[in-house]
């Protein structure tokens, strides 16, 4: 925690407009339910919007118009995104650099830029170039030849083979793999011959992978993840794909080898996207579906293999009602050859 | 292996009864089919009866009043979990401590408990709290500020991110991550800002947690693992999830975030969770199923979207029918048109 | 990059025939759209097969009788096979072996082969056995008495646990654990009792991990992985499985416990199988798929659960017209009730 604010200098710093007492003295954010006076909480959804009659807060984040209930306020139009960058003012301090610790393991002719921490116990390979301010916490792994722009953190264990690229701002969660081997082999009769993966990995800037999240090196040429895609935790991104940029891929989602992503495409948890297909910008595709083949841009889909989101929604109801229907065709079956009897007799 | 005990041993420390020679030499555990005279086999599963006939074990351990053929019987009231306990007094044997090994990375004002085993190449934060008889195994890495308790054992390459708490006894698989960021961005036009995640995790005690599992931190409180919970491999928990007691959580099951799980729950391989929302205690969810909204106590549910899962069971194998169903709906159709037709003709 | 070939040599290397100059000079591979006079490029897809008129490569590797516009040709039987074989030649070079580096963590009464790389940062421990050749990267830990053969390949990061044993000519990517415990628990009335876990794991010859990856050791005996199968990251197999000889297991599979594979299986992404069944030889099972029960050998399957796969796709194909069928079906009943009193009425 960074100090008293007061609401001025927070209204200045998001762009915002005070309500109330300029003055008031913050030092910190808190949930509607459990802040103190000391502390500015927010609104995002509406649906609290009551909350904030009672809330012991010193202050609300909330959007212009909102009801205040006589509280001190600070306007601003976008309060979700207004909580995320107080919560960097108050909450993140960049630690003091501590250079190249001597317990790392530092390869030979590396290149490296100022108020850099490689921590004892990360392991940084020959010939790799990091930029500045980056942050390489102990167990890490950066094979020969890696190179990582400015401000990166990787953190723990996370490794990042031979000859990728990492971008600037990007974010390493701890066990993440970057640059493993693609998953060729070639049929030789019975058994698979080993396609050698010559290719590389590159992240370009503010890429953040997940938690033993793995992407593959290309065979020949590079896997792509273009700026300011988040991966999540578990997620599998095989060889030669080509993710956009500012896509969301949630957890154990698994794109498989040479696909293409537009731009701001949203993968739910757990999707699974077949190889060499291309998906197109502003996709959305709902949570455990399956992507058999190319989807239209500006779409939202669901189901496996996905259908246009409605569509599934409106199957989907109906799985339970299979055995009624099923009951019902034979009895109508039944009942229509009685008919057509009955009126044959006739 | 631990030496020869005698039925009469075995049997006290089971809480069991012995039928037959109570001094009867017993040196391990072996499964009916190939057991030998000194060895002691179980029939956990009533199918099996019949092997006890011609197992060369030298003693079998089942429930009371099973046949025993003539065999040394060990009587108990749950002979799996005697097994278990069995296998835990003949084969686990809890290595001398280490202490913190001169290889080990260890921080400044750490706090430790007695006979711990920290082992070369394990990386120790500052300000970490071990309880006694912890061991921790080379590349498992604690940032700043972990406190884990008495008796845990953590694996190589875990990762266990700064402030989480661990509880005592627990295990953690290699390569899991506990603490990593939650997956939390605010939409900024375009792009994505990220959400300082500022919380923690916490597993209380008799936690496990499998390899390569991930459990994020919270954005502003708590992760909570609860008491005697079980997460097998590569699982994923998002951020501010709790989980209750004596769950059991099969691999590669995603939950997305602030979703929570009541005691003794079950969730099957591969299941998905859908965020902020409540599973209540004693729910069996099936492999594969989706949950996307909240599910009332006591019921076992399966499918995607999820159903009871008689229902769900029901359902599916109507599915090879569907080509069937819809056919006789085409021929439906036609037949009662030419009815009506006829009908209105006559 | 290796120096220049002439078309005979590669020809001679790849058990293939030259049409066209035989002195040719070749010094790498690239593909038909990008190739430049000095590399070789290769026509596997007969979809390509006009491409070859236009690419700038000095040959192409392709098989008999293809048109050749012209060019070059290396003739072979297999051109993927050729383009795999080629991609070793040009580009795969083995390092010079750097020994047990000072900076490794190496235990007591090991046995070592010639040519080892241990890297620094890598743990060895007590009692383990490695062959010739093998390379171990930087954070890679291979617990006691663990034994692997000749010409291995450790990525950094991977775990492999107690006594566990790898076969010759194995890799494993960053960051896979190889025997980490079963999810083995016996019910004590509420709590869950755990259930040592004191098998191994057991890689044959030529078996290649994924990253990420996991393999739990078996209760008590062996978790079988057989000669030449391939399994890519983030895989789950439970204990006491066995997978046969070159199964190829994409990506996010999770097989359940004591579950067997035979021969030439290959799960598709995302598959899951349940615990106790068996699936014969050459079985493929399509992605996403769920496995409730044992398959018959040389079938493809596919859907959840699995049936013969061109049964699921004439089933999924009406999942869509599920609404119109239910709507069929309610007007059906409506208008065969009308008949039936209609006609009861005369």
């Amino acid at each position: 925690m960074q100090g008293n604010k007061t609401l001025k200098e927070l209204a200045d710093y998001l762009g915002g407009v005070v309500r109330g007492n300029e003055n008031y003295l913050i030092n910190g954010l808190a949930p509607l339910d459990s802040a103190y006076p000391d502390k500015i909480t927010f609104l995002a959804n509406p649906k609290y919007a009551a909350k904030v009659a009672e809330t012991k807060a010193g202050a609300v984040l909330m959007a212009a118009g909102g009801e205040s209930y006589g509280r001190n306020v600070i306007e601003v139009a976008n309060p979700y995104l207004g909580f995320a960058k107080l919560l960097t003012l108050f909450y993140v301090r960049q630690q003091p650099a501590v250079g190249l610790m001597s317990g790392a393991i530092i390869g030979k002719n590396i290149s490296c830029g100022e108020q850099v921490s490689v921590h004892n116990g990360a392991t940084i390979g020959d010939n790799v170039t990091m930029g500045n301010r980056c942050v390489i916490h102990s167990g890490a792994v950066l094979y020969d030849g890696v190179a990582i722009g400015d401000d990166v953190t990787i953190h723990s264990n996370a490794v990042i083979r031979e000859r990728c690229r990492i971008g600037n701002r990007c974010v390493i969660q701890p066990g993440a793999v970057i640059g493993s081997d693609g998953f060729g082999y070639a049929p030789d009769g019975s058994s698979y011959y080993r396609i050698p993966q010559i290719g590389i990995v590159i992240l370009e800037d503010d890429v953040e992978i997940g938690a033993n999240t793995c992407i593959d090196r290309a065979a020949l040429e590079v896997t792509l993840i273009k700026r300011g895609t988040k991966l999540d935790n578990l997620v599998q991104i095989a060889h030669n794909c080509q993710i956009g940029e500012d896509c969301m891929i949630v957890s154990q989602v698994g794109i498989s080898g040479s696909s293409k992503l537009g731009n701001h495409v949203t993968l739910a948890g757990q999707v699974g996207v077949v190889g060499h297909i291309k998906i197109g910008d502003n996709v959305i595709v709902g949570a455990k579906s399956g992507v058999p083949n190319s989807l239209e841009a500006n779409a939202y889909y669901s189901g496996y293999p996905v259908a246009p989101h409605k569509e599934w929604l409106k199957s989907t109801v109906i799985l339970p009602k299979l055995p009624e229907m099923r009951k019902n065709i034979g009895s109508l079956l039944k009942r229509v050859e009685e008919l057509e009897a009955k009126l044959a007799a006739k």
